[in-house]
């Protein structure tokens, strides 16, 4: 690959002057800035993006934290934070936590290291985390949010409001709400919208799970079929919870939405081929990942910021999974 | 966040001393080191990786290119490739390159530019890459394999023979064929081991889709059902196009397997939950990501290798959309 002093011996001047000309500092004489041109563009001349990282102590490098990539949710989070960036010149660098503070501090250490420019975490909050202290600007999403100071979220109170008040509509007989991992600021929303709704209108059971990973929440949707006999409408922390539960309601030969009838949330592009196809609330992942990477965007930039904290809407889906009104 | 410079100041030597410490190279006494290990430990210092990777032209990042990571074989995969390089202490900038050549290119570009030490891509092979003309090593896996001196697959070959022969285990009426996206190796392979199980043994036909995208594999399972009423099992060239065709058949009150049995391709986690749960080829994703990221991680060390292309095993995983034999 072709370096600098190529370029300034194919343009007949000094590495200096080459110099000057990139980084757009002093003067460079218009009949040389062409010589120069045309020898980049021959050489297929790439200016080294590390050495500019070092001298401006800020590469063209955004750093990702996700809790859990093989979570459908997340890929398309990740997709809209690297489109975005994409078209401005940064490259993202992954860094799957598995919900693992260590981990977490070993990838935002490495982000030190590499001058990285931002970071967008969706991973959970963690009181020490290492995040307080790094340098250059943090945008929180999805899981974390309630305690930073620029985030980008959906609207997971409303969302757990209104994933109850579609059950309601229904007259379900016995309702049990799925509790998901504990600690989560986004889930504790959702429930608490959820309990909200239903408190002081009807009875429900509550049970608690402790996952997102299939193998577990498969186990949950089990204990929930014996525990839990009453039950005939279910609302969900996540698609994947739902997705559980409807395979087991089959399995038992309940009829859904009849029988048992089952709500979801996220909308992960799966759902809508489930048969039935899962009713849900949707959240837009890939908008969150889009606009928290416009907004770390701009603080990276230094621009004004007006809204700290963006909370995007969310959408009742009807399929097939709740019975009509 | 502490520099060389604070290091220095409170271990009470100078920063070249400090210098000579981290590399390593030059003498530091046996106290002196003992005074630096005690101020880095203190003041939380971190080396700076952009220097490092400054002077040696090769950075502690590695390029990983996929098709799209909202098909979700793909995050598996990237899953593999982030945990081994997690371990050995690089980190994996993300290319989401949607089968466009113009981003991949301006992602290798960006690549060279941050010193990435190496690439894994698992996009479809293209003959004017300018992968060819990158310096340091590159591991193919999945759709690019054929042309390439280091890579990564499962056995396509036999996957398709082996979807095949399970089909006709099972007496099937009338077959159909459904063929992935053109121009992707590693299809034409399931399609070709396919089809050398079939020939002569009995009539069937063929489908060829064009994407993997969700929203356009719906439309095709529409027109399969429409174009082929004889048919009764169907060969899948993923899951995703399998998914389709089983939501489509039981939207239209075919019972499956008994009337319509399907075999997909890939068994990406979701593939279980479904009702029916999918018959289909399991490709072992994480491990192929696993196992690409080792190849690269002995390549980037210039350690010896012995196997340049490594194939691993593929299996069928019998559920409940094909019959019993």
């Amino acid at each position: 690959m072709a370096t600098i002093v190529d370029v300034a011996k194919s343009a007949g001047v000094s590495k200096s002057t080459v110099s000057r000309f990139i980084s757009g500092k002093g003067y460079v004489a218009k009949d040389v800035q062409k010589k120069i041109e045309k020898a980049i563009e021959e050489l297929a001349y790439v200016p080294n993006e590390v050495a500019r990282s070092l001298t401006q102590k800020k590469s063209k490098l955004i750093g990702l934290l996700l809790p859990d990539i093989s979570n459908p949710y997340f890929p398309m989070l990740a997709k809209g934070v690297e489109e975005y960036f994409y078209e401005v010149g940064y490259q993202v660098i992954l860094g799957n936590v598995k919900s693992n503070n260590e981990i977490e501090e070993s990838y935002i250490e490495s982000f030190s290291m590499q001058n990285v420019a931002g970071i967008i975490t969706a991973n959970s909050e963690n009181e020490n985390s290492k995040l307080k202290t790094f340098n250059n600007p943090v945008v929180m999403t999805d899981r974390a949010y309630k305690e930073s100071e620029y985030g980008v979220v959906s609207d997971d109170f409303m969302g757990g409001k209104l994933s109850a008040q579609e059950i309601l509509k229904t007259h379900p007989k016995k309702i049990l709400v799925v509790k998901g991992p504990k600690g989560l600021n986004s889930l504790e929303e959702r429930f608490n919208g959820m309990v909200q709704v239903l408190e002081g209108k009807i009875a429900f059971d509550v049970y608690q799970s402790h996952s997102f990973d299939f193998g577990e929440v498969e186990q949950d949707a089990k204990i929930i079929f014996e525990q839990f006999k009453e039950t005939d409408s279910m609302i969900c922390p996540s698609d994947i919870h739902a997705i559980a539960l409807l395979h087991e309601a089959l399995k038992r030969n309940f009829s859904v939405p009849e029988d048992i009838q089952i709500i979801g949330y996220d909308d992960i592009p799966m759902s809508k081929f489930l048969y039935p196809a899962l009713s849900t609330i949707r959240q837009p992942a890939y908008k969150i990942g889009m606009e928290a990477a416009k907004l770390l965007h701009a603080l990276i930039d230094k621009r004004p910021v007006t809204e700290k904290k963006i909370m995007l809407p969310v959408t009742y889906i009807e399929r097939e999974t709740t019975r009509r009104k």
